[in-house]
């Protein structure tokens, strides 16, 4: 059986504008790869209530789960939950579980309750909470779409909750070997390298480090051995 | 007029499985923000024929400029050049003008000429060359398609060349506040606030600053008067 596939969905005015600088994707990303979750898709849309509903709507109908962040707090400008809720055609409105979170939270913290945190609370019918150990308001997932804060202290803790309740696959593993001679150079070879090895993911990536250009070549699969073999075997294909 | 609007489409299996922190996005966005260039989308995807000729025939139909970083390189994984010429159905072949500036670096460099470093000469039919004053090897345009480099050193330089020539509008200004209360107590005044202000955009991001969480409230618009007047009443929605 194929792995299972996935999509994110970054609701990020701040990071369309360059003001902020995305800090969630890698987090995630190495969450899915140690599940066997295949991340194919990533996209980042406005905090606006049409884009959502068309990506949720696209996202959800090709991958078999899709992720977002952003967009769950109490401000005018988080929109996310009410747009999950258009797109799968269900309504949305205080809930008592995620209430009575808010309100221990409120109890615990010794802080006034207010119409902005109630708002949290809103949640799609049909949905199951997503637990938030920082702050307290969940986020929630409904079908195969999970709604997750944009602050990263809170995605990540969401993310290690929410994962390993998702049915995965064979995790990936991955090797790599770095050279400081051209791609150009060896690129025939590790065509035909990657051809004998075509079980595996073999990818060549140019990089600076520390002002020189270097070139790392990542070996992917789900066979550790296999990973292991190719890699030992690479040093061959590479040298001069 | 309304600004020009912009997608940018990376492709990067090495973002997809959380190998590699993306860093192109945040060059590119504040770059196109200072063109007046609106940055509508971002999409992270495979490097695969079938998936990169989808997205870019998708993207050059919705947004007015298209921008794609990596798989421009020699070896076998890079099918960029190939598949962007696929999805606007023209060849692609080594053309002079790309040779020429290969051949220019090689000699320069007292490196010799190698079938891979020809590979970056192929450019699809009736693409204008992007300049690369890091290692030569060019991106290209084909209609409002541009395809550059992922390596960040080098992708900075091309958006360098390349974003001042395109059409811009006007500028995107931005000021903020940064606030130790939480959202959820300024929410109500908040959105009143927004809806006086209906011209500007303005977003309230909460984040962890040195453990403690704070909120940044961002207001951005064209005017930079305008923006500057809100952001000096924006105290006065936020006070206790």
């Amino acid at each position: 059986m194929p792995n299972p596939t996935a999509a994110f969905l970054v609701i990020g005015d701040e990071i369309l504008s360059g003001r902020t600088r995305e800090a969630n994707i890698q987090v995630l990303a190495t969450a899915l790869t140690g599940a066997g979750i295949d991340l194919t898709e990533i996209r980042v849309i406005r905090d606006g209530l049409d884009p959502i509903v068309a990506a949720v709507n696209e996202l959800r109908a090709t991958y078999d789960q899709v992720f977002t962040s952003g967009g769950i707090g109490p401000t005018h400008d988080d929109v996310t939950a009410d747009s999950v809720a258009a797109a799968f055609g269900v309504s949305i409105d205080i809930r008592d579980d995620a209430r009575e979170r808010l309100e221990r939270l409120v109890a615990q913290r010794g802080i006034p309750m207010a119409d902005g945190i109630l708002r949290m609370a809103r949640i799609p019918d049909g949905a199951v909470l997503i637990g938030n150990r920082v702050s307290g308001a969940p986020g929630f997932s409904i079908a195969n779409v999970h709604v997750m804060a944009g602050v990263p202290g809170i995605f990540k803790v969401m993310v290690e909750d929410l994962v390993p309740t998702l049915r995965g696959g064979a995790p990936t593993v991955s090797g790599s070997v770095v050279v400081e001679r051209g791609e150009a150079y060896f690129a025939e070879a590790l065509a035909e390298f990657a051809r004998a090895y075509d079980d595996l993911s073999i990818g060549s990536y140019p990089m600076q480090n520390e002002g020189k250009f270097v070139v790392e070549i990542v070996v992917r699969g789900t066979d550790p051995a296999r990973v292991q073999e190719a890699v030992a075997k690479l040093g061959d294909v590479l040298r001069e």
